[in-house]
């Protein structure tokens, strides 16, 4: 690693997840957990304490004051989505980089406008999709890129439920319109779309279709749904996410002479290790009665957690800005909009009575 | 088992899968290889030396010598799925008990005149869907139907892909137009859309959409195609099949309080062991770095191979009518022809440009 000092982190808002990534930032060799702020100073007093803060963290009462920190390098905003546009793009303009919780926005226009400030601010930008920076990630990648062993991509299956309780289907952001109106979509979907795209190597879809029946809480919020996505090469995606269904988390990928299988892509059953599955050119025996080799299962160890490396890219992305007068690194964005920019046309289908919405960039 | 005299098979056809057919024939105790027919009397008896047919065994030069048998209780069908009905149907009047290849015929209206036929004669009918009779797919059944460990199913998604080599694509009969003309779709797509419908408990589904994209071949059969089906309480299956892709056979299967996956649901990776993994009421650990628990590894052995079973179960029941007076099992003909009116509406929805197509019993 660089011998930079650390990128000095403010976190705005005391969300559940801010206490996994404040622990993140603590973790992260090129990171500092400088300030905390929440609309309630108490309330940040309390985050502190209870998650490592260290002995000189700024607590403040209001996310302005983390903003105008001098000392603040970069801002994580783990607020709700219907909030991001607000306090990122200010965030931005006050000359933050910005680590921004997924969904990034409501939609891909207000995403622009993030956008837009970041880049004439010239800071980082990334969102918090945190498996992007597993190891196992890249692994399971070389295994979809290479011709040999995968092959061409033909088709993806991507699976995100969980079981929420009946007080998270009343009282969560994500069951609130005001908040993260894009409920189940916006949360688990966007894990499920992110996947479908960094398997086609982030080629968009050329048609989106949602799955009829998608499941509404009396707000109007989706608490399930699920949708198919085209290619004009005949490349099909399917995904399906809820609130209401237990647990499960899988990306299927299968290519002309490959398989992938992965039950734990968002959230590895272990911290320290996790595994894929991969096939290549399999057949059966004579008679077809077994398989003539198995699956296999390949394991992928990494120090750091996910979430910790997430942090320690975007400090690294940051610290080159800062210190070598690099420019930000686009790729990040780029995918973060690709992905809104398919939730959006999910939504559309299903506000369209599940007709084809066509994607355009 | 029961102490009757062994079934006594005729196998009209030496197609590929005859062979492994043949094989369980012999294998299953209460069930015996009596005459193979072919167009060709030397393909026949090639075909009864090569797959172990006993000293005694009759070898014909046609199909309906076989059917002319006295001797002969039950026929097994392993021709194209266009000479289906009018074998299948010919066999029933003949008084022979029919296993039947799948998919069953090219449309479930051809279909019932083989239901027709065989209810005429007071014969049993059964499909040639193996796994349906490994135990594993028992105890996956009972894992499904546990209120408690897996609730309310909501989302299925099935895959069958295998890459076939060029010959295949060409010559096979699953090629040809005037042969198997439902291609990859009866092939492949009929062991998605059992899986989907045995999870679904056999309640057929309201709505069927074809994925965009299918792949013909030159001579217009379906190589690769998919769909979704979806229920009126919301419940939502995709498929995905393919003779185009590498080889993979999965049923993802998710309730309100479990989850259900197996990778070789069709072909178990070995002949005498198989396994599944389910997962009950998952959650994460308090952080959400980790998965508070795995899903658990079932494995189910068997001392015959799942097409044993298949032809002992079919021959139990021809033996309860033959010995017994018993009347012929409908539940399997039922299940044939739901499978075959949900391929139907796939094909029908392909050829309507993916319009929804609803389900008719």
């Amino acid at each position: 690693m660089s011998e930079a000092p650390a990128i000095r982190f403010g976190v705005i808002g005391c969300a559940y997840i801010a206490r996994k990534v404040s622990r993140a930032i603590k973790l992260a060799p090129n990171a500092t957990l400088h300030a905390i702020g929440s609309r309630s100073i108490d309330k940040a007093r309390r985050f502190a304490a209870a998650n490592g803060y260290p002995e000189g963290a700024k607590v403040y009462g209001s996310y302005e004051e983390v903003l105008d920190d001098p000392e603040v390098d970069a801002v994580y905003v783990p607020l709700p989505t219907s909030l991001h546009v607000r306090w990122a793009v200010l965030a931005a303009q006050k000359g933050k980089h910005v680590l921004l919780e997924k969904p990034v926005a409501l939609n891909a226009s207000q995403f622009d406008e993030i956008i837009e400030a970041c880049e004439s601010s010239g800071v980082q930008l990334m969102d918090g999709t945190m498996w992007m920076h597993h190891p196992r990630t890249n692994q399971m990648r070389d295994f979809l890129s290479d011709a040999n062993r995968f092959g061409q991509l033909k088709s993806i299956q991507t699976f995100f439920t969980f079981a929420a309780d009946p007080d998270f289907l009343e009282n969560d952001i994500r069951a609130k319109p005001d908040l993260d109106a894009l409920g189940s979509l916006g949360d688990e979907g966007w894990y499920c779309v992110r996947a479908i795209l960094w398997a086609a190597n982030f080629e968009l879809p050329k048609t989106v279709i949602a799955s009829r029946n998608p499941v509404f809480n009396k707000a109007g919020v989706i608490m399930a749904c699920g949708a198919s996505l085209h290619w004009e090469d005949g490349k099909v995606a399917t995904f399906y996410c809820s609130f209401l269904a237990n647990l499960a988390m899988d990306i299927t990928a299968v290519g002309t002479k490959g398989t992938l299988h992965v039950h734990d892509f968002i959230i590895p059953y272990e911290e320290k290790e996790a595994s894929f599955f991969a096939s290549s050119e399999t057949g059966f025996d004579d008679l077809v009665t077994r398989w003539a080799s198995q699956p296999s299962k390949h394991t992928v160890n990494t120090d750091l957690p996910q979430e910790v490396l997430m942090v320690r890219e975007f400090s690294r992305l940051v610290a080159e800005i800062k210190f070598k007068n690099s420019k930000p690194e686009k790729k990040w964005p780029t995918i973060s909009r690709k992905t809104q920019l398919v939730l959006d046309a999910v939504k559309a289908s299903i506000e369209k009575g599940f007709e084809p919405v066509q994607i355009q960039e």
